[in-house]
């Protein structure tokens, strides 16, 4: 069964698309083909809801764009999940966030887990992700958001430093219960594996368990509820 | 104590302007000054979380402009709050959502609240309203929302079968455990003594209450805790 | 990716696993081999805690095989998910019961989930699903269990009389807030298309949920926490 | 609009009134005349379930006397809010318990909000505000009350000392995830904006909150609602 | 084991004071001794916070005066549980109040319990009891607090048409989940035999509950915890 | 009234039995006849779901065998509470599992309880009570289990040992804000006092709280609501 999915990475910059694709690549179904995209406006990294509301009306038109393309489902390539709800209400076809589908899986996998998050030296437990999981229905399983205090646009530099960062902040997170981590940002990716080894939990890299769950529901024949997000008159006038 | 605040009316169109203006003069303190802006691009009127994606940046721009132009404080004039957690974090000054003052106001009012929303026919408890009130923490205490199957740019046409659905509704939300009723919408003014001399029930109008809470917070000197909604780093370029 | 899953049937009888398999087969990945076996004691149907109470030594007998002949996952098949948490403690494969893939996915489709169960004439709300929701940490999500009065043994006597008790329940389940229905039994299947289109709903079966769940977790590398369910010390000796 | 509000400092001892009447004088509206009372009976301070005991019946008389002698709101000037639920009861003006202000308050300014009360050597989290904010419904977001382990009546002696442990108690809430900090006592007066400055999170002083929000509901037309709060019959014979 | 209970039925007159006796001398243990009293002050029922405050210090009046005289246990003999807290604070011995003995037991009993309540025509769900419930915890397994819409002090005139009322509120309290009923006031004895038989539900008489869990306590040597109920400074002078 | 009560303690082994009956006896009703009785067949110590699974339907079928046999009430001894929503189910006689008395217990006497358990090295908060606190509705007041990592069969050796790591394990706890204790084995007896008297907290030891509970059910006519467990269609055939 043929699977078309739109990969919409909702920042004004090309930068991310390639690795992206390349992770995504090895964990498709062979019948699923990917096409990602980024918005024609924006800001090129979102970690707060600062960031956020500067992308959420050019990710929604990408969404739009995909179903009227003729695209079996779409990601929202952000934990922030920015525009997510919008799209929900706009699409029929499966929108799924790489956050909500992190966070859910994490709260199947074990008890509690805890969102490992790059971004600058911000107090604990704060951000769009936080925020969110109360509009998903976990709060109770969520231990809470830790910053790794490394810009998004940083993470490349330097690979072990931010695994030690990864790792000192799991255990952290560990010690206050969490039995799941989920790495809380998109291009953080290709140290899970080791930071699972060390702190014995599993870790969830959000786009992989996005890309499974939308191909599941496609095959399935399953989308949101339109019940839970009505389908919005279309007729009023947008500018934008 | 000289007040000058801000009314953010996010959308694009001024149509609403007067009636929210005189409505707020009524109950101003002497000392504060109002000033109501509009969006310069976005959506007539906001109903759902497709119509919110819409004026979401164009909100934030104009609170930004309210802080920089020296404004004391921001109200931004829709229930769905839309950019508020955005602006909370971008801003100092006291930012107040009307739908967040009212649920807020309806909370400590009573033990359960109801609202009664315009919009065309949507599910009962679904829209931005009700995923908000989950982020304020006040889930448990809120019945529901209600639709009424009015466009919110038809309230104006025919007053007295607005008044009556919004005591058939009213009604079903009192039966269902409600003793607080909040009217969803910022411009569903002038029938709240009438619903609540029939219901025998607090009525709640949001703008009222954001204006006051607003005035309170600034003569207090008191404004969103920066720890729960730190100032984002602003040195990313954004394009809009 | 070859995909070994042992597909548990937990009752004494071998008189579903045709239909189960069938099922499944539609929906499996082509690189995903299934095999269905059942208990060599306990009960022929489950649909009490009384019921599930006589299969749940030999469903964990079978999931310890599983593992030991060298499956990749394993599932259990039947929405009241006997053993499941045992099972998770015992093994490193991931095992997924088809109830709990079923309510985590209805969760994560809407904001409110009803379950739509065969059984005798019971109470409304009672039964193994409904406390093991509150295991799962879903509980504010299920709006509850609704019994279609059907003996599970029946189920196959008169489908049109079941579709019409489904649509019937599901009406009422609808009208109580839910916007996602979840049939409560493994072998309730060809009834789900014709359902939703009547109420608009998605109508989720759990068992190929729980097998597209199993699959993506194999794929990933993921399998539940070890520290949310630790390995039990093997070392008592357990009389059978 | 005139707003006549009494204040009501439920002990049985004038000595906080000079106190409390000046600092309410500040934050006043130039509308409003205040009249600070005490009871005729009970005990000279409050800070246990045990110490508010004494004091209900009659702090419940001088609420009686405030409505029938015209006033338009009444405060209790305690945060354990003692006799509050049975004077929303019995009044149809607004009553107004300095605890409950502050707590919503609080909760709207951050996400998580912390008390820090004088009181002899406590343990963590026990008192009449703890039980308090489980019957306001505001649990989820309340962090805990954490005792200065001075007695209310040693407040004056040495405000320095004060401070330091204000600031002591304030930093390990916030490190237990406080964003926002209440003082737990209405006569913790005039180290609000040494503390807010250190810790760098909004402190709440509850009277003056109480006071703002009970002119507002004044100048809104509202109060409790008698649904949540219905009339008692009066028609049974009191001793006192 | 000698258990002398004292129990305290908080209202200023003698008039329940024979019935209660002769029901609780019928569950009482063997080594039990029960000694009945009232308020020196107060109210002649409770029924509403308002009723509750004026009897609150008279209450704690003779729960210190239960321990003085060497008395084991106390029970306070009122649903709204007056003073208990207060209560819990000042004495070592076990107190208990039939509202909270009740409530845990059919939290335990079933899955959700109701009450129901004499007392004037009030909304549902509001009063003493329903506020109690979420201080001591009970809140998700409580469906709600049914009026009868009889004054307590008329529930002795006419027996068969109160065991009506209580069958028709027990039914809907059961349509709306509820599978254990608790009576809502002291003194509405002997018809739970024949409510209980048809309903087909356990019916809850606090009193008896309350004994039975006072004696047990004593028996265990156990008492509510010290430091969830720290013993107040008793220093200060209280006037009454 | 005479009480007959089934003690059931669920392994394969009889060697507590002498232990467990000589501590009930001196806690037992004058009038209370205790039978201890073990399983055919299972597991001589249940530490996990994984052990707990074994004993299952051998546990009730001693709880199917005591009330044929004309028991009054059945104890089911062990802390995880094997096979307890199955014997609710089938039987009518009162079915208490001293997990859940002690758990609804710790819940009443304070704000906080948490579980002190033997167990191997297990991480913080696992294993089958913790989940059955969710099921029993009592998750917010527990503030998590404690491992000692003494194996059960190990407690005997050195007393003093186990006293040392009680103590340690409660301090912990009461920091967390524990307030009550509860011994998480119902063969961890004779240390509560020095325990309780080191913490100055209430020491709940599980046996005999729930010994006292189900001699109040038989003497008060009460037990689990068939509406909430409902009877089980016994029709169809058992293997075991």
């Amino acid at each position: 069964m043929l699977k078309r999915i739109r990969v919409i990475i909702p920042v004004n910059t090309p930068i991310w698309n390639q690795a992206v694709l390349q992770d995504l690549d090895s964990f498709k179904s062979p019948e699923t083909s990917l096409e990602v995209v980024n918005l024609k406006k924006g800001i090129p990294s979102v970690e707060t809801h600062f960031d956020e509301a500067w992308v959420i009306p050019f990710t929604l038109e990408e969404a739009l764009k995909a179903e009227e393309e003729g695209c079996h489902g779409a990601l929202i390539y952000c934990t922030a999940d920015p525009a997510l709800l919008a799209c929900k209400e706009a699409l029929r076809i499966p929108v799924v966030g790489i956050g909500e589908a992190a966070f859910f899986l994490a709260a199947y996998l074990g008890k509690r887990f805890a969102i490992l998050s790059p971004g600058p030296s911000l107090p604990f437990d704060v951000g769009p992700e936080v925020d969110n999981i109360k509009v998903y229905g976990l709060e109770k399983q969520c231990v809470g958001l830790k910053p790794l205090e490394i810009p998004v646009l940083d993470l490349e530099r330097d690979r072990e430093a931010v695994l030690e960062k990864l790792i000192q902040a799991g255990k952290e997170m560990v010690k206050r219960g969490a039995d799941v981590l989920v790495l809380g940002c998109g291009v953080l990716l290709g140290l899970e594996k080791r930071l699972s080894a060390v702190l014995q939990v599993p870790v969830i890299v959000p786009g992989r368990v996005a890309l499974k769950l939308c191909e599941s529901l496609i095959e399935l024949g399953l989308a949101q509820s339109k019940r839970a997000f009505p389908l919005p008159g279309f007729n009023k006038e947008v500018t934008l």
